[in-house]
């Protein structure tokens, strides 16, 4: 009865298997080798960006903070929601990265930002060189309260972007959660909505250590390069990034898993709804639910075995993964019930 | 016959099968987990450093720069040897992670540092506000040169510097090397030899990514821990690289496979030794060769297949590795004879 | 009627005097010079604070960023108010210097923190290693609405930063008419009340370029002043800077400026009352006055030559300074109401 | 008989008169003042740039600084001579501004970079990913060692630069006194020479506290404008400083200046040929003196009041000023002979 969250699940052990494949003799170090190449190329495929430049990594931190560097200038600021991962859970690693650039938060319910209250954010900053300047936008998706943006929603955000000249980063650590619950493309969910950067998460659906920035407009590719090395986040032993990828895309495992942890959270979240005195926060169409709870039920499950997050006395946030079973859904509500 | 680097070796199945035994069931990510916590007792008790703190990271450049911003102010400078892995390959890491923070450059033969010429650079800086205080000394040791410093050399060098107040950083990407080559144990090599903090090479001694920086004094300890975090470096899924390091320590399987790597090295060179118009640069006790070949010697080397890096039309470097075998270097020793 | 800011004041002409006399002859530059020495010894007379630190500097920007940088370390987080100079006119000079801690806006009205909003802010922080930890409080009195803290209120809000361990902040560009206005000691508004660093404002009241940062433990002092030369900000000719605020305070002409310029804004929000539809939106005590007024009221004030900001159509900043006259403040209001 | 700086000297009068002027009634500050206005445009004229950006600042750190952040990204290095004051004396200041870019030092007699040596420095960076990259040019004329750069020697070395496609910074503290000792015109010792951006200084040659920074290429105005915000430079009343540099350039003043101090210096060269045991380190073509003197010589001098610097038993440092007189001179030289 696991449920703190999606990196606390085991790897795929397909994900194992195809880094023992990639493990047969010598290769370049740094990415110079061919595996690290295909999964770049297999990376614009999934994406029909045929000229996106895709750099691995192993950590989502890195490659947030990567992505704003490169976005946002060190008098600039990110727009961004208030609860967003860049600002409440990464010790200031945008602010590092970027050389003191500032985020400037947005409210908005449901974890999610609206085009007028990003308009009005914009409209507050630059202009006179006493103040920030106007850098990026950067969207979550999944939401940090598990909830989605549709295509058509990031759109509606991107064009207020744009409109003023702003490029846009998605923090995609759940992206294949979002994929699976929307049921758009790739594309879709990214450079067609006007997401110029994208941060996309594998170690949280399945995989060991992987993290891939793509960047669709390539002209920055070069010092992203730089960036990662300088930030110590250029793995000598790239293949096995590589390989953790390859594994994930094949056979569409990426969608695979990322369903099946929706469809848990979702077993769950229907669940809830007959325990008594219980109340979901969002809708809860991916892997993560938070929900109050009373105390009584938070301390039955907590003696029967649940592992999960509790922000007060009441509310909590359960997260599925890729290994969640039916039985893990039900003994953790048999727990709260009973 | 790869001899690139050793960093281009796979990586031995030992540490596979200890990644999958780690792979059961579900742990607490950002490394509150008990392998992580019993790997950094492990390598406690292997140093013989009870109240050492251990952070777990995936490259060697992570490991030396958030050691240097630790142990240098953003107004120090660190003095390193002229060819110190932190000078010419990580990309201004050093300066990155610790705000701007100077290296003072220092030349010496073969790679190493002399207690004289350490003595003298030091007498150079420091003193008025306006130039660059004395900030850590950091050492090599497997020297970029493919030389040792002794326990002996080390204490001496770090002599100098604790006269001066600096605290010592050691580079200990192939510390296992060092090990094999002079005899010492993990405590003779590094703390009472006078190192303070110590960056621990797993990844170029046939693990996947795993570098460990063991700080013998804890004091910085949560410094520490905020400053990997900040620069994406806390992986989520820790208890992997506390897997690699855990089949690394048993039975000595680090100790056994810098030793032969070291013993094929010698191989070589003892076989270069009978090359027409080869010249060896340095002694070459641990892993690494530089030697000056004909021209044609090359080139009928790498007609056959091997893969080494050259500096100029004469000059190379060969790196064995844990997976080099006695007819790799045959191989490549015939190459360059015929 | 010029009400756009004090510092678009002249310099009081005693300040050039006491400049020229400071022009005798030769002085060790960089603050070496017996000027400068006699400067620091007065401010520690003027604050009863005789182990103070003095760093005169020319800007009040470089005074608040390098006093932030002292107390927050990069991974931390100052508290101010939401409308506070450091947040809201520096161009992320506090990042800079400090190397990319963040703030944490507080909202309040008049520009002012609660200890409420303050106890409520700092219970958001800190804590784990994913989060930004908590850093400096840092006030401003005057605030930017031109409101005051009494003695009594800064203490009560240091107070709570000291029961969390947090050390306090002062931006005092406007301290002389936070004195004026309070008639406290300037022990009494700065370190009795709770502060460990003060921005010493100068330019804003009288002098050239001239403000002084003042630690009243000085513990970090050479932290400062190897921080203050490496921003660029050790002037060589430091007896000129010295020689500004020997001239301030002589015979008390500080408090003699200050207390002018806020008998000439309490002038001018007594006349503001009976222009109709003027509403002045904060308590006016000091030099600054917000005024909501017609549009009409405003184009008349314009085109009589009025010279001051305005936020929207009706909005206006109207601030007083030391050599603003009763005629400045007549012919305004004349032109506001005709 | 005061030898240690020319930033020990006094204002020169016409500065104060000048500043005197200025004082006279309201102005907007930051810059956003005529006389501002009028000095940029006055700099344009002086040196024939008619789209040249003039940024005001006070101190040559400060200038020299934001110059470099300009011209090398943050993963770049600037090359430099090993004495350059960016390298020895600024604290950091460089690695600061520019985020923590390095400095490639490269020696040579008589504070002079040669462009071979150059051309082997360049040769030696840039390429992989692992390694500093190629950033900007900085050359200081007149140098530390108080010898000069010719037209065609800086067109000479920029020309290696320009070739690599590196841009140029002239650290120019003693431009003035460069254009007094060649008789070159202002343009012709910077951007017809290849200079991009010259810190232009007016603090060592009788201002109070003015330099001024000049970017050839006005591309990166804004950026320069918002780094000097940033970093707390951006004075209020910056007319004063504007007043400051009116002055200089009225009649020539700062070519009379500087000549004066060259006449000065050559004057004590001449005398010094004559002191037994005297030898003079490098051709003193502008107002620097580097002599090595019999120990008994220096003890002489300094009981006789003499104020400057030694590096050693034996070497001294001589620097003349605008206000040195031949009395000066004679004394010093006196003290030393007898």
């Amino acid at each position: 009865m696991f449920f703190a969250s999606d990196n606390g699940a085991p790897v795929h052990p397909a994900v194992f298997a195809a880094m023992e494949r990639a493990n047969a003799g010598y290769a370049l170090s740094y990415g110079n080798d061919a595996a690290t190449d295909a999964l770049r190329d297999r990376i614009r495929v999934v994406f029909e960006a045929p000229t996106a430049e895709v750099l691995l990594l192993t950590t989502g931190t890195a490659a947030n903070a990567l992505a704003l560097a490169l976005l946002t200038p060190p008098w600039g600021t990110t727009f961004c929601h208030r609860h967003a991962h860049i600002a409440e859970d990464e010790c200031g690693a945008p602010e590092f990265f970027s050389g003191g650039a500032k985020l400037t938060l947005i409210d908005g319910p449901h974890g999610k930002i609206s085009p007028n209250a990003l308009e009005q954010a914009i409209a507050q900053t630059g202009g006179s060189v006493h103040v920030a300047q106007r850098g990026a936008l950067s969207l979550t998706n999944v939401t940090e309260a598990g909830t989605l943006y549709t295509a058509a929603e990031l759109s509606a955000l991107t064009a207020v972007a744009k409109a003023h000249g702003l490029p846009v980063h998605l923090d995609g650590a759940r992206f294949a959660n979002a994929l699976a619950a929307t049921g758009a493309t790739p594309a879709e969910l990214s450079w067609r909505a006007g997401v110029d950067v994208l941060s996309l998460g594998g170690t949280k659906n399945g995989l060991l250590a992987a993290e891939a920035l793509v960047l669709f407009d390539p002209a920055k590719a070069w010092e992203a390069e730089l960036r990662r090395k300088r930030a110590g986040h250029l793995n000598s032993k790239l293949r096995f990034v590589a390989a953790q990828f390859e594994a994930w895309f094949s056979n569409d495992l990426w969608l695979t898993l990322a369903r099946h942890a929706n469809t848990m959270a979702a077993r769950l979240a229907t669940g809830l709804a007959q325990v008594p005195g219980a109340e979901i926060l969002h809708s809860t169409p991916a892997n993560i639910i938070f929900a109050r709870l009373p105390e009584a039920a938070h301390a039955r499950a907590k003696a029967a075995g649940a592992v999960y997050y509790q922000s007060d006395d009441t509310l909590g946030r359960l997260v599925a993964s890729w290994s969640t079973t039916e039985d893990d859904v039900d003994a953790l509500l048999a727990a709260f019930k009973s």
